[in-house]
C-alpha cells in the first residue's frame, strides 16, 4: 500500500513540463472529485489529476511514472460500486475523459472504433443513426465510458441476452505500464494465432494495462420487444416460470426478479400505483423480442398451469416503460427510503433457491431485525442483496453488524460455489473476500501476472489483489 | 526443441510403475497412430504414450514429467490441421480419451459438465434428449473432442450466429505444468473477481495448461431453419448480400461463399447436378431462424434489386440438407479432385474485398497457373484458401511454389491488418509466420505467459511460440 501522505518526486514533477500545460492539475476541488467514485465509503485523496489528449501521452506519461514508481489510478466515468477508481493514497489520477473520439460507424462489419473515454451513451446514439447498437446497457451509462466498462467487464440489464462487454470487444488497444502500446487483434472476429492477451485486460480493473481505445462489436438495434409483469408465490416459482420462458416461442431479452420489499419501497418513493390488486411475495419482469405466434396463448398457459398468481402484457411502449419502472427504480428507491447495505453477488442458476433459503434462515436467525430486499439478474444467477438499516438502529453499530452478517453471508456464497462480485468488481471493497471466491492458486497465478505485466506495481495499487 | 532421438530418463520410466499396468504404452502402432494428427505432414515420432483415466493421473503425471522435465503433447481427437497435436520429437502423449464421462445436463441453468475427451457428436446427442444444444458445430465433431475444441478455440459453422468455443465455456478444469488441478469459474455466468483465467487457457493450443474437465453453456435446439442459396457475379455483391442479410426479417444461423471452382469440382467429384441452369462466379449459401412475415416476399427484393443472379430457397428439410452439401463437400471434393494446399486466414470483413483483389492479381501476375479456390465462413471474415497443384507441376516443385505464394499471401493478410490463422490455430504449421499477425510485444508477452506457467517448457513444446 502506498503511504497516503505521499509527494510526488520532483524529477517526475520536472518531466511534467513537457507536458501540454493544461495536462495535469494539483487544484484541490478536481482531486476532490477525481478522486472517487459512485462507492462514496473510501475519501479521495489524489496528489494529481492528468487528462491526457492522445494515446501517445498515455503512453509517454506511463514510462514517466514507472521510471519513478508512481502510482496511477486509470479513471473513466467513475460510476464503479467497489472503490476501482478510488485515489486514496495520493495516487495519480489518469483520466481518460479526453480520449473520446467515436469513430464512423462501419455498417458492414458492424464494428466501431472509438476512444476510451466515449460515454457509453454517446456510442449508443452514434450507432442508433444506422440502425445498431452496443448492446451493453446498464443505469450508469450516461456516465460510464467504453474503457471502463471494458476493463470491469460491465454487465448490465441484457446479458441473458448479448452476454458480458468481454463478447462486444473485438480490438483494444492498451498501454502498459512500461509504456508501450498494444494493438490487440485489431477488428477481428476470428484469430486464433496463440494466447487471446485481449481476455487478460478485460475486466481487470486497470491493474495490468490502461485502455486507451477498442474496436466494438455492434449487434442491430432490437426489433419491437414485448414486457411482461409476472406476480408469484415463491422463489422457486420463478425459476421455474425462467425454464420456461427460456423455452418460450421468443428470444428473452431480460429475466429480472424483485421482491414485495423493494416493490413497497418502489411505490410508496415514487407514489406509484401497485401493479397487481392482490401482492405476492415475488414479483418477475421478462422481456422478449422475435415473437414466434401469439404471446396471448402462452401467458394463458401460465395462468392455466398456476406457475404465476397473477401477469400483465403491456399493450405499447408506454405501458412497457411503466412495467420497467418497477424494477429501474428499486436501486434509487431503497436509497431515497433508508440506509440500504448493498452486495453484487451470483450463484450458479441451480444453486440460486438452496442459497436464498440459506440467506433466509442465516438473517432469521440472527439478524430478524434486518429488512432484506433481494432483487436482481436472476437470469444470469445474479443477486443484488439489500439490507436496510433499521430505522432505530444507530449507523455506526449497522455497519458493524453488516459486515458480520457479509462474512456469514459470503460462507454461504462460497458453500454454494457462488462469487462474491457478479458484475461490480473486486476494486477496494471486496478485495478482503476475493478468497471466498478465487483458490490459493488462482490468486497467486493473478500475482504473477501482475508481477510481470507492472513490475514496479503502479498501476491502481491495492485494487482486486 | 527437444532432441528427436530423446530417451526418457530411467527415474521416470520407473516412477510410472506407480501408476495403473494399462496407464502407459510403448506400442509402435500406438505411437504412430496417436503421434500424429489431421495434419499428416509430420512424421510422428512419440517415445510413450500415456492414458489417464482421471484428472488425479494428470496431476500425478505432470508433476512427474516437470520433475524430470519431460516434454508432454496434450491430445483429444487430434482432429486438429495445424500439427498443434503431433508428437514429433520424442514427446510424451497425454490422451485425454479416458477422460470422456458426460454429466447430468442441468436444464434450469442450461449447463454440463463434462470431461476433455467427451466427443462432441456424444455431447450433442446428450443434450439434444433434452432440446438443448452445445453449439460448437464442425466436420470433424464425429471425433473431435470436447477438451480439444476449448484449447484451440473451435469455430465452425455457425461462429455467425453462436460465437466461437470461448463463449461457450463456463468452468474449466486446468492442471498445470507443476500438476496442480485450477477449477475455474465453476458454473458461473458472472463472476467479475480480477482476471479471468479461463481465457488465458482457452486457445492456447495446450502450452499453457492441461484442460481436463469443463462446465459447458447450452443453448435450446434452434427451431426450424430455413436455407437459402444464391448465385451472384461479384464478391462485392456477397458482401453486399451479407449487409442486406443481417438486416432481414430473421436471425442469420450461417453464411457461407463459395466460388465456382468449388462448386465444379464438388458437382464432379459427387456426381451432382449444379444448383442453377446458368452459372455465376460466386454462391452463397445462408440458413436463417426465428424468421418474421415470409421468406418469399425478402427474396424477391432481391431479385427485383439484381443483387443475385438467380436463388432458390428449400422447401423441405431434404433440400436443405442437398443445398448444404454444394457447400460442405467442397473440402473433401478438392481432396479427391487434386491436391489442395490449404490455409485458413481472417481479415476484417470490411477488408475482405481489398483482400481478395489483391490475392486475385498476386496469383494472376506470377501464379498463373495456379487455380484458387475460394470459400469459407465470409460472415466471420474467414476465408479458407485452397490452391490446387497443377496435374502437369511435380509434387515437390509445387510445394516449393505454394511456400512462395504463403509468403507473398501472408504479407498481404498483414498489410490488411488480417490473421494468418482464422480458426484452424498455430501449432506448428503456421509457427514460422505468427509474427505476421502478433507484434513482437505480444509474442514477447505471450513468452513470458508461458515461462511462468510452464517454467520448464515441457508442455507442447514448440507449438505457437
Amino acid at each position: 500500500m502506498t503511504d497516503p501522505s505521499m509527494r510526488l518526486p520532483d524529477p517526475f514533477l520536472a518531466a511534467l513540463e513537457d507536458f501540454p500545460p493544461d495536462f495535469a492539475t494539483a487544484e484541490a476541488a478536481d482531486l476532490e472529485r477525481y478522486g472517487t467514485d459512485w462507492t462514496t465509503v473510501y475519501p479521495p485523496h489524489a496528489s494529481l489529476l492528468v487528462r491526457p489528449r492522445s494515446t501517445a501521452e498515455v503512453s509517454r506519461f506511463l514510462a514517466l511514472c514507472h521510471a519513478h514508481r508512481v502510482p496511477v489510478v486509470p479513471s473513466g466515468g467513475r460510476t464503479g460500486l467497489a472503490g476501482g477508481a478510488v485515489a486514496r493514497a495520493g495516487e495519480v489520477v489518469l483520466s481518460l475523459e479526453r480520449l473520446r473520439a467515436l469513430g464512423p460507424v462501419d455498417t458492414l462489419g458492424m464494428t466501431v472504433r472509438v476512444e476510451a473515454g466515449a460515454v457509453i451513451e454517446a456510442l449508443h446514439a452514434h450507432a442508433a443513426e444506422v440502425g445498431l447498437t452496443w448492446p451493453i446497457d446498464f443505469a450508469a451509462k450516461g456516465s460510464a465510458m467504453v474503457g471502463g466498462a471494458i476493463a470491469t467487464n460491465a454487465g448490465g440489464l441484457r446479458v441473458i441476452r448479448y452476454g458480458l462487454t468481454r463478447q462486444w470487444v473485438l480490438g483494444l488497444q492498451v498501454v502498459t505500464a512500461q509504456g508501450e502500446v498494444l494493438e490487440l487483434n485489431g477488428a477481428l472476429e476470428k484469430n486464433n494465432t496463440g494466447v487471446d492477451l485481449r481476455q487478460l485486460f478485460i475486466g481487470s480493473e486497470g491493474i495490468l494495462g490502461v485502455i486507451t481505445a477498442a474496436t466494438l462489436k455492434l449487434t442491430r438495434l432490437p426489433a419491437a420487444v414485448s414486457v411482461f409483469l409476472f406476480a408469484l408465490d415463491s422463489l422457486q416459482a420463478v425459476l421455474t416460470l425462467f425454464e420456461a420462458a427460456r423455452q418460450g416461442p421468443f428470444t428473452v431479452m431480460a429475466y429480472e426478479f424483485f421482491t414485495d420489499k423493494c416493490l413497497a419501497r418502489v411505490t410508496r418513493h415514487r407514489k406509484l400505483k401497485a401493479p397487481f390488486e392482490v401482492s405476492s411475495s415475488h414479483y418477475v419482469l421478462l422481456e422478449v423480442e422475435q415473437v414466434e405466434g401469439t404471446l396471448d396463448g402462452w401467458l394463458q398457459s401460465l395462468f392455466d398451469s398456476g406457475l404465476v398468481t397473477d401477469g400483465t402484457l403491456a399493450q405499447n411502449g408506454e405501458q412497457a416503460k411503466e412495467l420497467w419502472t418497477y424494477r429501474e427504480a428499486i436501486s434509487e428507491s431503497l436509497s431515497a427510503t433508508g440506509l440500504p447495505h448493498k452486495n453484487d453477488i451470483a450463484l450458479p442458476i441451480s444453486r440460486l433457491h438452496a442459497f436464498c433459503v440459506d440467506l433466509e434462515v442465516l438473517l432469521q436467525k440472527s439478524y430478524s431485525d434486518f429488512e432484506l430486499c433481494l432483487f436482481g439478474h436472476i437470469g444470469d444467477g445474479n443477486l443484488h442483496v439489500n439490507i436496510m438499516k433499521p430505522e432505530a438502529m444507530d449507523k455506526a453499530a449497522f455497519l458493524a453488524r453488516t459486515h458480520e452478517v457479509d462474512a456469514a453471508m459470503f460462507d454461504r456464497v462460497r458453500a454454494h460455489l457462488g462469487s462474491v462480485s457478479a458484475e461490480h468488481g473486486i476494486g477496494l471493497l471486496k478485495r478482503d473476500w476475493l478468497g471466498h471466491t478465487r483458490s490459493p492458486a488462482e490468486i497467486a497465478l493473478m500475482r504473477s501476472l501482475k508481477a510481470s505485466l507492472d513490475p514496479q506495481g503502479i498501476l491502481n495499487p491495492g485494487k482486486v489483489l
